[in-house]
This record gives structure tokens, C-alpha cells and sequence, in this order.
């Protein structure tokens, strides 16, 4: 995402699509998955422990809370919100791209309620890959300490950059910015893609450089060719110079990502398109560690504490029954069970001749 | 299900809705099965023999009506017709949950009449495995002898518990319960699934427990996370507060359930979604020792008497022609007949890399 | 096919319902089939070759006209049609079920017409499986002389006696009775299915048995079950004694019969749902000797002398320009070229495990 | 394609409904293939070369503008502007089939413009297989002249001839014609098939008699069958004499041929429903050394130049920021790409058994 425009007006208009529009594209996978019940969980389903260790911190639960927004004025409230529901669920959460604040520091107010009002909750910095290459470790260490943040996660997102007319290009360098940063920065260094998945070879590359996690933003929940896509055609451009609509399928779907990435090391955060706790059931099942999610919480966010500690809590239901009929009473137990896969995620994990 | 709640009438609130809405979800995997035609039979269709031996009983089909009701005076007429049809046709046949007759002694009237008009008939008492757990294997005789029962089918529907705000979502320590009760039982223990299925993990977990015959209640028919989300609506329940629609996907479909339980022992029952004399044809060539039907039969138990042995009759025909396009004059024929498995069943059974 | 009711009209019958209504149901697989094209077929259309050799004949075209008809006055033009047309274009014929003429000669005329037009024709005569196993092979004898056959098709439609009421559904005896014909008829003898398809396992009874070529009449085309549904349906029978729609899925699939049949020997002829010469090049390409016809050359016959001419000509069109394509100037040369298998039909016939 | 009647008004037949109609048939398998993003491409989206070398000849872009018109004075327009355009792009650029202007040199005006506009351009003249079979090199060398072509190709298009009534049916000798032309022309040769593919059996022939690269026109784009099915109804032409319809299914699509194609040899060209920058990097990474356009490119030269030129912009740059977002700086990377192959091509190129 190109989320440090000159203009941070921007941020506004994501908010406002995202909120309004149909901006899903693609399948992440989940409905090819199906987790094997246990019919005799012997368990207490009250009793579902959610609790886990991430980069050396004790969470409450797995649910990661995306990062989505910050930099403008008027995302502040949507901030506070999230991070006021982060404290109280126990969620690990993330800021959206820093860059503005960084740029203006007057604009950090919008990021820094998080810490205000989430003072305990696991935080995670969010800066991107080519300001990283362009402005170094100092960058992102002033990103962290903006918010006093647990971890740092540099994002990539080069399909909304090669789509914008004004995208930031050029991808050379990131892997030894990145590579440099893992060495010298206070804090755990996380590598989030937001979109189009971590393929087996790129989390090959991020593990060597020294990232301590990876966050795989797989295709099949919101689609930034989609959105980029709707300001198109908002602004009548001529569809020959549209790009968003031709990548809308581009990407590694979520959970083709999450198998791939799992198998080469860890922990793994499996982001995109999930939409239920019964999705993080299955997104655990197969060897995620975290599950983050953003769209289903922009709504509630917008509306209301109360809208989005119901949402929460609702989701956290979900996975608690989905990992009681699992058979499983921790988080542990759950990334044993068994799952059928079908469909054209089979196809994509099996190899064939 | 949670049949046995402290107001009986919520078993009409069940009757009414599953002979109303469309209950069912998902596919039981039948359609992904075709049984090879034998061009040949080289028998009689009209000599077909339905008759089979089970848990040392000797019937005359093996179509069993699985559990449905009993618990409220106005479900007498119903049990009454299923009683007397099994009795007539030579089905086995279960007994909803006896939960709370053995509360409330004075509603065994319901279940009493199955054992009066179905007088050697092969009859299931039905116990939920809570109670069991609970009340021991004290609770469990006394279900078998109200209904004078040939055997002791304690039933698992932790689906439902999860998903009902007041469900019993404590399952521990159910398994040590059944085991206990399969040592003490003057009657052999079926375990049976409701609608999710039985994985191979836990069939041999019931094996090992001692029970001596597996349901396996495989998710494609009835849905009781259907039920709960149309009650749910009907209550005006607030969306988040519901979990009904979030598991309508939830469980192993009847075939894939069936062909896993199969491969780790018998006798099994196959019910979930069975719904002509073809499925149970598919059910018997899979392995299956009987198979299970409920909601077909409640509508038509709710008509009266001979509605109902019309429906047993056709049932019968149909698989009698089954058998007979299939070259299998006997049951025992049946179990040896070759299938074509497409879909996503087959990739569910199939294992790869 | 009952074929053989005490009064002939129920032939009119099944004319009327095959030539007004949709009576094909399933998929007879050839859809699943694509042929490898080859860019440069070295060869000149119109010098493609369509001559064979079958049970000792030579025929100008693998194009069998499959038996449909005769046994009332009334089928007669019908019978005529189709074997002038089968003199004129060199294809074999079959003629329907001769069980009515047999039992009253006056009714012999209908069949005796096919010889009469088609004094060269290869022709096919045919008796039911379970006549043949009542009255003998002096039965299937005079079949063969009313028309002066040069093989004897013995047909097998135990899934239309099943469905219908009045079916003969004692199928004992007629492999035995169908040897005893093998060693002792006049003329080879042919086994023919009329819809359900042939497996492997009955192949091998067959060939065994005695029999010169298999006729697999698979499931996809002409459906019976089908059509007696309808005729159910007219009659106005209570839904609970019709079998006819619940057996419309029965049946081995054309294509995936074909492919097991002549694993186990040949000659093969395939039948049921093959409607155009692009699928006759299909099923030649699969190992199929001849490919026959019915439905598609029932209208045109009933229509007149030239509808026929003409369908049967552009069938021979299409063949010829299949063949070209596929690089073939001779049948030979077509049952060697390569196709693409995918969908069901990939399935049904691919192991696994 | 039969581009070669007495009469060459037809050309503009096709053209018009060609640009008229929906002429486009079955599925090429682009959409069977996904490429596995890249996360961190490390390159530079503005400095992805698109150059290439082929068959001797440096090309600034892999896209091959593949023949389509000439032969008419009112084609002389669309080839002025496709060729202006290959120019400027430095695309390689083929001509449609010479045939009338070798016949009629006073035609040859619609063809030499090519040249005329791109001086620079790689240019493929075309001829068809049967006339190079009936004229020998000679003709074929004519063609070259006639535009100073770089190489020349010739065309295999025996579906369209078969389907034609007044079609070249006989193909025998064509691949003697090409071995020799491959030993005797001045320039490279190229066979090309024009929407039906080309086998790996068929490849190998080619190979084996001297081509420098086969452009495997597959199916899946524009299909002559359909484009034949609306000239034959516009005709009237009664039906049972058409054919165009029914090989609208035939031949082998796009990437399953380029699979086998490039498991014999290269270089090879992959044309046939190539639609976007993003096609065109599916070939590159199934092993495509060029990727043609027709159909796509044929509007817009009907238009205007400026159309044209923005529609090829286009395309490229959907075809770098595909490669951009492969982690592909050169095309030599892109060919190293791993995809996702899934749906029908997967079961057609996967074996069994
Ligand atoms: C409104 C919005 C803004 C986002 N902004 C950022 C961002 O600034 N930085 C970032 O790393 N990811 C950003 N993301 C991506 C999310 O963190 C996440 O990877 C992606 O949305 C996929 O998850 P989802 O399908 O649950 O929405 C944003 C997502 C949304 C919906
Ligand atoms: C109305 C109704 C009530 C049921 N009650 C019970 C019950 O009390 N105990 C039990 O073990 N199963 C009960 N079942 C589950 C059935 O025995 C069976 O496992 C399930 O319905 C799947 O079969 P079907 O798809 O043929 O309906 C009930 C089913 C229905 C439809
Ligand atoms: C109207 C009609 C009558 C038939 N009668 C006979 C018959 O008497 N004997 C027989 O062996 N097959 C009979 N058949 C079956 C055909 O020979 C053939 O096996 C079947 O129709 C499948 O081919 P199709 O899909 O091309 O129709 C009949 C088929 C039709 C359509
Ligand atoms: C209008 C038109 C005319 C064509 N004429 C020729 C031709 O003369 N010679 C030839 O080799 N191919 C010819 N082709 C075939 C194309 O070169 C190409 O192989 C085919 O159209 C598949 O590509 P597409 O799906 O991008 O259209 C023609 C295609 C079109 C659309």
C-alpha cells in the first residue's frame, strides 16, 4: 500500500472504500479447508485456553489486529478504538504506515493513542520496505519508539506500488535493508506482506536475512488491485492506463501461502481473508502461529468501542467452539489437528508427476 | 442435541421445525459415488435378502430408524407409528434422547410406547454422553430397561452444545464414562454422532473404549447448526451472539466419516443424509453394517401409519433394485460391490504427496 | 428394455416418448474427451477410410445403427427407413427386441422389412436375456432366420425390468443360457447393454462366456429409467411406487465402460449418449471397433427416407473431418491417437492410493 | 484459415466479423495458471527489459504481432497502422497469408506496406502449408521478397480447410514440402498453427524436418470454427451441411500445447487467446520464448493509430509490472518463474496411472 502519500487526505479514501465498497477479490483458501471434528473432544469448551507466546511475549489470544490506519487526524478515533479493544481482548495489534508521521510529525498523534490507550497490548511499527532501503535503521527505530512498540513490521506491497500511476518502483535493495535492519534494531523485526502472499521462496530469503516473523498477507481478502481499481474508475481515468483491474487475481492465495511459508520456518502470522474464528481455527491447524485480520474490524472500528468489543468477542467465540469441536484445549493441541483440503487449493500444494 | 432441557416442549419446537424448514447442509458425499452396474445380475430381485445379523440380532433390514423423539406427551403418536412400522418392516430402531423421562418419570410414556408396539422389534435406548458422564452407568440402565432396549446408544452432539448458549459444553472425561459403561452395560454400547461424523481418530478411541458399534451421524444431512440458526432467528437473537450459521459448514461428510470409521473396524452404522434405498446400497458397498434414516421418516410418522409404511416399502424397493443392478443378493454381497468415488469426497479420502 | 409386452402398442409408446420428449439424462463421458489434434495430419480428407472389419465382414463405416424397433404394424415404415438407409451408407444394423414377432409371426413383417431393404447389410438380430434363457437357443435361431441375421445381439436391460411393475426381475440363469448360445448358434453372438454400461467385471463373464463382441450401451444417453418415469408420470402412479427417477443416475458412463471393457478384450462396440462423428472418432480413439447410434436416428427415420440419408451423411462428415485432424486415413490408424481425459470421467477411471 | 480464395473480398468478411462478432471459443488455460508472486522482487519495475533475441534477431519486446490481413487494397490501412506499430514498439510483426498476391501481384501493395512502415521490424511473411506443398520454395521465397521478411512462416490451418466446403482437404506432403523449404530458404522458417494447437508429436515431426521455431497457435483464442459456424448461418446454409459448430471444441489449448511444445525443443511462440501483459508472462514462465497477439490487437488497428499504439503500451505494461511482481528483471528470469497450474490443463498435462 502506498500509504504515505504527500497528500494524507488518502488514507481518508481508503477508509471510505474500504468501509463502503466491495473490496474482497479472490479465494484465500478457508472454504477448501475443512478441520476434522472430534466428536469426543474431551475437553471443557469454557476452559479452550487461547493464550500463546509471540516473539517472546504471553497473548491472550491469537488474533492479530492488522495493521490498517494512522496519519491523518480523522483516523485517530478509528485508532483509539482498535487499540482500546486490543487492551482489553488481549489482541496483539499494528499501526498502518508510520511514513506520514514520520515525514510530519505532527500527524503522530494519530498513531501514538494506540500506546496511550492500549498500554499493555504487543504492538507492533509499520513502515514500508522502500522507505526502509531509503532512510535506514533510524527510520524505523523512530517508528518504534513513536509508539513504543513491541516489534517492528516492514510491509511489503509492490503489487499496489507497480499498479499506482505515482507507486514506488524499484524493489532493489529491500532484501539487505531489511537484512540490515534485523541485526541492528531494538526490537524483532516482522515481514508482512498485504495481499499477495509470501511464496516458499521469498520466506527462504526473509528467514536467512533474520526477520523473527512472517506475516503472509495472502490474496483472497482485500484487494488492493480492487481498490486501487474503484479510485480508478472514480477519478475517469482512461482504462488504458488502469492497471488495478488486470491484478486482481494476482497473488498466492492465503492459505497456499500460510502451507508453503509454514514449511520453511516461523512463527507465521496468516493474514488475508480471514473472516471467522473458524477460519483462525483453520488457519492454526495448519501450522500459523498468529492470525491477523483487518477488514472485519474497519466497520466496527468506525462505529463504536462497543460494536467492535462485540466483534471481537464474537470471533473469539467462533474459535473457541471451533477448536472445542477440534478436540482442543490450547492453541497447541490445535495446530495438530487433522484438515481435509480440497478443491484448487489441493491443487496448488500437490505436486504432480 | 441438547434434548433434554428443563422444558420438554422445546422437542416440539425440534419437530416442528425439522418437518417444516429445510433443515438440511452440505452434501453427505452420496452423490460423489456411483455403484458399478453389474449388466448381469445373475439372481432374483424379488429374492433379494435384506436380512442381517447385528450385535447378535437377527433383522430383517438394514435400515434403522435413527433416533428422533419422545419426552413430550404429544410426541407419543410419533414414536407410536415409528414403533409400529419398525416392528412391521423388521427395521431397528432408536428412541430419542431419554433425558428427560429419567428426570421425569412420568413422561416415559413416550418412549414406553415404542417397546409396547414394536414388541420384537431390535429397539436403541438413548442417552446423551454428559448424562452419562454425570449419572453413570446406573442412568444408562435404567434408559434400557424403561424401553426394555436391546442395546444402549449414547449419543455425542457437541456441535450443538457449542452452539446453544446453555449447551453442556464440557466434554471431559465423556470417554472414560463410555468406557466404564461398555465394561458394565447389560446391553451392548453404541456410540453415535449427530451430524458431524466420526473421524478415524476417534473411532478407535470408541474401539479401544469397547463400544460395539459405531453411528457414525455424518454431517450432509439433518443439521442441527441449521436448526439452532433458524430458532436463533426465530428468537430475534442479536447476529452476534449466534454461532448456529457459522458451523452450518462444520463435520465430515456420511461417506468420507463412513470410509474412515470403516478402515478401523465395525460394525458400523451409516446415517447422515442417507435418503433413498440407492444411498444405502452406496452406504452398505462402503462397509456400512446398517444404515440410519431420520428426517425422511418424521414426516411421514407425523402423517400416520400407513404414510409411513409407504415410505419404508419404497425404501426397500429401492435398494432391492439396487442390489439386484448391482449383481448382490444378500447384504453380505452388497459389501463387496465395486464404486466409482468422484468430487471432493474422493479427495478427502485420497491421500497425496 | 421390456420390449416384449403382451400387447405391442407399448412400443408406439416408447416411439412417441423417444421421439417428443428429453429422455437422455447423465453424461456419457465424451464431454471429458478431447482428442489430440494433429496440426499436420499427412493425409487427405477425402481419402479417410472409414471401411472395417466386423465379425468376419467387411463394412464400409464403424457406424452401427442400434436397435430400436419393430414388433407392431405401425414400426414398420420405421424399420424400412433405417435399413435402406443402413444398405445405402454400409453401416450395420440392429433390429428392436424380436420377442413379439417370435411369440406371434403375424407381427413379423416389421422385422422382416430390414432384410428386405437391406439385402447386403450386416444385421443384427435380438432377443432378450431372459427369453433366451426360457426358450433356448431355438429361440434366438428362429430370431436369426426371420431376418436372416448375421449375429444375434442378446440384450440386457435388467434396470428397465427392475423399474417397471411388471419387469421380469429373475436374472439367474442367463450368463449360463448365454454360454449354451455361445457354443451352439449359427451366428456369432453379440452382448449388448441398452443404457447401464458394462464393467469390467461383466466382461470378463462375457468373454468368458463365449461371446464375439460387447455392445457396452452406457449410461448418457437414451435413458430408460427416464423414460419410464415419464410414462409413470402419465399414468398418474402414486410417487411411491415409481422407481423410474430414482434410478435416472444409475449406470456405468459410456466412456468409462468403453475404457474398461476393452481392457479386457474386443471387439467393442460403443453405445449410449455417442451423438455425433466427432464422438464415434472419441470412442475409436479409446479402442472402441464400432460406435452405435439410436436416439439421433429415430427422428430423422420417422421423418422420411432423405432426414435420414442426410443425418447419416453429416455423422460420416464429421467422422471424416475428426479423423483428418487427428491425423488418421484409416480406423486403424484412429484407435491409436491420443486424448485428454479430465472431469469425472478422469476420475472414475484413474486408482488412487 | 483458407486466406487464399479466387475472390479476396472475403478477407473483409472475416475481418468484419471478426471484429464484429464474439469469435472466441473455449479456454486457452491462462486462467489454469497463476504465478507465484514475489514478495521483495528486488529490481526495478521502470528497468525490466522486455528485449530478446530471436532467431538471430535482437526484439525489443517478446510480443509478436501475429498475422492477420493483406491481400485486399482495403486491408492496406490495417496494415499500415499494425506495422507502424511494430515499429515504434519494435514488436515482431507477421503478415497474412500472401496467397492472393502471389497469385494477383497487383495485391501485393496491402502486403509490401509493412515493410514499407517498418523498416527495422522483424517481419514474418506467411504462407499456407498445402500451397507451399504445390508451388515449392520458390513461392515461399516470393513471399519473402515481397516484404524483405525476416523469416517465414507457414501456416498449418487444416480445421478451417476441413470445415470449408470448398477447403484444401488433402495435407498429405506438407511436412516434405516444409522439410525441404527448411533446407533450402533463404531465411528462417516458422510453422505456425492458427487455433488448434500443436502436439508434442506433431512438434517433433517439425523439429526433425528443420523449423527454427514453432508458433503453436493453440485454442482458446480466436476460433475459425465459430468464425465458419456465423458465415455458414449468414449464408443460410442448411444445416446438416455445416460443420463449423461442431469443431468448435477441437484442438489442443494454448498452454497445454505450449507445455508439450516446450518439452521437445524451442523456440516457440505462444499465440492463441494471449489477452494482456499478464498471458504473455504465463507463456514466458511456462517456457514461451515470444507470446502473438491477433484478435486483441485488430480493433484498435481498425481505429486509429493512436489506439493501437496505446493498446500495445498497454499490454507492456501490464507485462512488466506481471514480471515486476515475479521478481523478473529480464525475460531469461521470467522463464525461470514457478506457477500454479490447476482445473482442466492441470489433468491434461499431469499423467495417471
Ligand atoms: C483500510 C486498510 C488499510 C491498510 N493499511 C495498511 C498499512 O498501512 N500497512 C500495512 O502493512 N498493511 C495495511 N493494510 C493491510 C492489512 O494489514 C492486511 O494485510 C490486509 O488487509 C489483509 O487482511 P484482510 O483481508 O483481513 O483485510 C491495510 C488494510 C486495510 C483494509
Ligand atoms: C427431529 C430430530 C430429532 C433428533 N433427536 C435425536 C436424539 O434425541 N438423540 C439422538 O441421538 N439423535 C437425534 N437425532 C439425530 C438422528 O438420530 C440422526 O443422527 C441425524 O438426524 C442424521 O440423520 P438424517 O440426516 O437422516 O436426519 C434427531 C434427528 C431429528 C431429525
Ligand atoms: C426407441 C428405442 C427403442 C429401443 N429398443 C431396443 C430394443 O428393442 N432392443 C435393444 O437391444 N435395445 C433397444 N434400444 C437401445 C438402443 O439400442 C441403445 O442401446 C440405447 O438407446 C443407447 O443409445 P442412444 O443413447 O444412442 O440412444 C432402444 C432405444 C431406443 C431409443
Ligand atoms: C482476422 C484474422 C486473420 C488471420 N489471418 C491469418 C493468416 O492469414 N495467416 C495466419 O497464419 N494466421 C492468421 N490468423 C491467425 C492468427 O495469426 C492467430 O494464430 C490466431 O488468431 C490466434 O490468436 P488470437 O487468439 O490472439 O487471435 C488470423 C487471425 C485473425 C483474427
Amino acid at each position: 500500500m502506498n500509504w504515505h502519500e504527500a497528500t494524507t487526505s488518502r488514507k481518508l479514501d481508503h477508509l471510505r472504500i474500504c468501509s463502503e465498497e466491495d473490496i474482497e477479490a479472490g479465494s484465500s483458501g478457508f472454504s477448501d479447508i475443512r478441520i476434522v471434528h472430534a466428536a469426543l473432544p474431551e475437553c471443557d469448551m469454557d476452559g479452550v485456553d487461547l493464550s500463546c507466546h509471540f516473539l517472546g511475549h504471553s497473548l491472550a489470544t491469537p488474533l492479530f489486529i492488522a495493521a490498517m490506519t494512522g496519519g491523518h487526524p480523522d483516523t485517530t478515533d478509528v485508532n483509539r478504538r482498535l487499540a482500546r479493544a486490543a487492551e482489553k481482548a488481549g489482541c496483539a495489534i499494528g499501526v498502518g504506515s508510520q511514513r506520514a508521521a514520520l515525514e510530519r510529525p505532527d500527524l503522530a498523534g494519530s498513531f501514538k493513542v494506540v500506546r496511550k490507550e492500549a498500554p499493555t497490548a504487543f504492538i507492533a511499527a509499520n513502515i514500508g520496505a522502500v522507505q526502509l532501503r531509503e532512510y535506514g535503521t533510524g527510520w524505523a527505530e523512530k517508528a518504534v519508539s513513536m509508539i513504543d512498540a513491541d516489534c517492528v513490521a516492514v510491509h511489503l506491497n509492490f503489487l499496489q506500488e507497480a499498479i499506482q500511476p505515482e507507486g514506488d518502483r524499484d524493489a532493489a535493495g529491500c532484501l539487505g535493508a531489511i537484512e540490515e535492519l534485523c541485526s541492528d534494531a531494538s526490537v524483532p523485526v516482522i515481514v508482512k506482506e498485504t495481499g499477495s502472499g509470501i511464496s516458499r521462496e521469498t520466506a527462504r530469503l526473509l528467514w536467512n536475512a533474520g526477520v523473527k516473523a512472517i506475516d503472509i498477507g495472502g490474496h483472497g481478502g482485500t484487494s488492493w488491485a480492487k481498490i486501487e481499481g474503484i479510485r480508478e474508475g472514480e477519478k475517469n481515468e482512461p482504462p488504458l492506463t488502469r492497471l488495478g483491474d488486470d491484478f486482481i487475481d494476482w497473488g498466492i492465495p492465503t492459505v497456499v501461502s500460510l502451507i508453503e511459508v509454514r514449511e520453511t520456518g516461523g512463527p507465521v502470522i496468516a493474514t488475508g481473508g480471514v473472516r471467522s474464528g473458524v477460519d483462525i481455527a483453520k488457519a492454526l491447524a495448519l501450522g500459523a502461529d498468529m492470525a491477523g485480520m483487518a477488514l472485519p474490524l474497519l466497520a466496527p472500528a468506525m462505529k463504536g468501542d462497543s460494536a467492535l468489543a462485540c466483534a471481537i468477542d464474537h470471533i473469539h467465540r467462533q474459535l473457541k467452539a471451533a477448536m472445542f469441536l477440534s478436540g482442543a484445549a490450547t492453541l497447541r493441541d490445535m495446530r495438530r489437528v487433522r484438515t481435509y483440503i480440497t478443491g484448487d487449493t489441493r491443487m496448488m500444494i500437490q505436486k504432480y508427476d
